[in-house]
């Protein structure tokens, strides 16, 4: 089963030079884990466990877990301690800890168009594949992970409550106050503070971020996206007539400030920044606070909008809950960030509930949303602000982040074990996605089709740039439970990427195949 | 009372020459009503009991009712007859009949900045003035006079059919099925032949005529709307940068095709018209059949998108349901028509559901609603789908038809009752609204702060147009029940008038004032 650990980047063992105390330590460990005296899943030692065992200090102890955690060995679980990651076959590699390159990813700075009809032409297949595919494409939980009953009892609550909800239109196209302060109450949880009146509800957090777009740049503008990045807001940038800047990206701290600033210096018409702070998507990276804090500044010297989709935040796994770089922003009417939020992903997809915070861009963008789409149903906004203001809510996210995180261990686990050997892949802290790295040459524009053809959906790598560096890539969604037919799924595309290769190149020419 | 015949214009006592016989006729008739021996609301002769009473022949006896309907004296009620129209006092005069202009009205035809900046400082006043303003500025039915048990009957039976319904995210980011299926029925029932596949649900029609602008037209590209017309298609124009180019309408016949087919010859970058043809806001006018088909077959013709936006058809007070001009379009991708419709008016507007058939444009259309507001609630299309579906959606737009006509009859007999001498109104064939000419020298921007003063909020003639031409105009919602509060709504503002009229002209410079 197991791989020669020379196969291993900065594998313990390989190393000959005096390694500080400790990577010694946490090279024992790691050995535990890859000859499965450790198993996946089971807890490791406590800080203070490390200490009595091996005679270290807190600070070791500590570098020896946070070592295994980089190193993908372990992994943390909120309150409770750290545990050994899935480690599939030990062919499984990590991600790449960093950018590749520092600059601007696009070949062309500019390169920006094509995305639309792109994504069009994958969802049109998609489409025409009919209703029973199964969908490893979409990154949206399944309903099963909502409290349906729950959002149910309510809705009947407030249709006794206020009998002409359904039919009633604001006159006056604003947010309804009750969901303004519900969600600046919410979002004093996580270290904001913001004025009830600042907020505005929108479609999913998919207008927030257009909106944004439309309020801060004009045609021919230039957006920093991070790169690889969620299509959506490629295709915001493209239909407007911008242009998007691809900055390289870190899977495990995200945008590259060096880059971002590089481009803020040559860009002069760079107007805003589009990030994902928290979960990256695809890459599911977490931003550091020092970086979101370095980021608005940056953006704030530079003079541009920081537009903030903070979509994933309630699914990191975190001891503590998680602060915007809108938290590092300047209040009200002087602030640079836009903050962008769901409540599509952690409370009911089908009610798209979204909001905005959108500093000195407030007024502009309260236009924009009176011009395209007037105010938004008091219903969802009531059935919203109702839910997040009660105890419930927070179980509720405690409950899906366990069995998210149990969906994508077992997802990870099925990568390890059908997909090539080669493919990279490092979990995530979080969130409803996978990002994969095929082994070089394998094409997951192809391996779509040729999934779709046997019944099963997945997202490909060039969906989310325009740069045409992500064939190999692959997102695949951990949203539904992993139930024997998921399985059979992994199952099936491992095996279309197995024969990719074996027609890719030439029999026997020195790919290396692990058996299966 | 009663003015003297003498100041109403081709007042039928007025002309010596000899008039035809359906002419003589109708004066007899407008006569009766003028003196008051026919009340408002009696019903008139049948063409039948005219022919007999008077002797004449079938086409004379309509032609009079058609007459006394032109001067604003009858109006046809569905499948009843003709009855005397509020008359007011007889200085509330009827519409000028036809454009004064048929030139493009914009005095630089690309005229198109500013009327953001305006509706913003209008609404943002209303804001500050409170929630327990009167409001006879929205364009919006009231609560009441939708079904909301019916509704909310669906509704229950719903959550209970579909539990995940709320927290159901599509995949496909496409319209629901049973949506397509049920507006392409219902169009059938208005003469408008469409494939399911086609029709694409909407954040209410506001977002589909935005969305059929994104796909036909680039900045700086112009569009030709109707002159006055509804504040939201010059916002959604002036938002993208594009220069909006006023038409003169007829408040009878609507969108004048002389001046737009003047504008196509002459205007290189036009690229598409928007059309309110049933019910033009703020106007009120119906386009008539041939109208329409000339309209597409001019738009074919030229090259342009026809953006026609159906959102009043329902509250026409019509013997048959009103073909749109999309009935007049070649079939889906040939089609020249973009169709807006919305729910959002006569169903429930607290859904926010529209929809349209893009033509052409589908796939266009298709992909920027994708990447602007993804898929919508499936919740609140089938609510939408099962309600236009039943029986029952007949029913109630006929006694909505009625409500509203009493509401506008009782509301322009209080503006005949309150408001200065010389002011000018038709009512119009149905809708939630009334268009009033005030004397020359009124202000309705001055008569917007004084009565939002007065915690009453009405809609200003310069919303509803670039040109500056419509400040001596008002728009009045009948959109609620008629009730004393209401009515005294109407005394203030004629108050407030007669104020302005008194402090804008010198007293007694012959300001003519009949005793109320």
């Amino acid at each position: 089963m197991s791989a020669p650990a020379a196969e291993r980047p900065e594998a313990p063992g390989s190393a000959a030079a005096p390694q500080p105390r400790y990577r010694q330590l946490a090279a024992l460990y790691e050995q535990a884990v890859a000859t499965g005296s450790l198993q996946p899943g089971m807890r490791l030692p406590s800080v203070r466990e490390l200490c009595q065992r091996h005679g270290v200090s807190l600070t070791t102890a500590l570098q020896v877990l946070r070592h295994l955690e980089d190193q993908g060995c372990a992994e943390v679980r909120e309150r409770v301690g750290y545990f050994v990651r899935v480690p599939g076959r030990v062919t499984l590699l990590p991600a790449a800890r960093e950018p590749e390159v520092h600059e601007p990813l696009s070949p062309d700075p500019h390169v920006f168009a094509g995305i639309n009809e792109r994504i069009s032409v994958f969802l049109e297949k998609a489409r025409l594949a009919g209703p029973g595919v199964l969908d490893l494409g979409s990154a949206m939980p399944a309903p099963a992970l909502f409290d349906a009953q729950a959002l149910n009892r309510l809705a009947m609550r407030l249709l006794r409550e206020q009998p002409d909800i359904l039919v009633y239109g604001p006159s006056a196209p604003t947010t309804h106050p009750e969901f303004q302060r519900a969600m600046a109450h919410n979002a004093l949880g996580f270290g904001l503070s913001l004025a009830p009146g600042d907020i505005g509800a929108t479609h999913g957090n998919s207008e927030a971020v257009n909106l944004a777009l439309d309020a801060v740049a004009a045609p021919g503008d230039v957006i920093a996206v991070e790169s690889p990045t969620f299509f959506g807001i490629l295709q915001a940038i493209e239909v407007r007539g911008l242009r998007a800047l691809e900055i390289p990206c870190s899977p495990h701290t995200g945008l590259s400030l060096e880059a971002l600033e590089l481009a803020a210096r040559n860009e002069p018409r760079l107007k805003a920044v589009v990030v994902v702070p928290h979960l990256q998507m695809p890459q599911g990276s977490v931003m550091p606070d020092a970086h979101k804090e370095r980021l608005v500044a940056l953006c704030v010297e530079y003079g541009l909008a920081l537009i903030e989709d903070d979509i994933y935040r309630e699914f990191v796994e975190s001891p503590q809950p998680l602060r915007p770089a809108k938290a590092w922003d300047r209040p009200g009417d002087a602030g640079q960030v836009i903050y962008c939020a769901s409540l599509s992903k952690s409370f009911a997809p089908g009610l798209r509930q979204g909001w905005m915070s959108a500093g000195r861009w407030h007024a502009r963008v309260q236009m924009l949303k009176f011009a395209r789409t007037r105010n938004m149903q008091t219903w969802s906004q009531l059935l919203a602000a109702r839910t997040v203001d009660s105890p419930a809510y927070e179980r509720h996210l405690r409950r899906m982040r366990t069995q998210l995180r149990e969906q994508r261990e077992a997802s990870a686990r099925a990568v390890a074990q059908y997909f090539p050997v080669g493919t990279r892949l490092s979990l995530p802290p979080g969130g409803i996605s996978l990002w994969l790295e095929l082994p070089a040459g394998l094409s997951s524009t192809r391996l779509y089709d040729e999934a779709l053809a046997r019944g099963i959906r997945v997202a490909p790598g060039p969906m989310f740039s325009n740069t045409g560096r992500y064939d190999h890539f692959l997102r695949l969604s951990c949203g539904m439970p992993f139930t024997p037919q998921v399985e059979e799924g992994y199952r099936v595309l491992g095996e279309l990427l197995e024969r990719q290769q074996a027609g890719g190149y030439p029999a026997g020419a020195g790919c290396l195949r692990a058996v299966a």
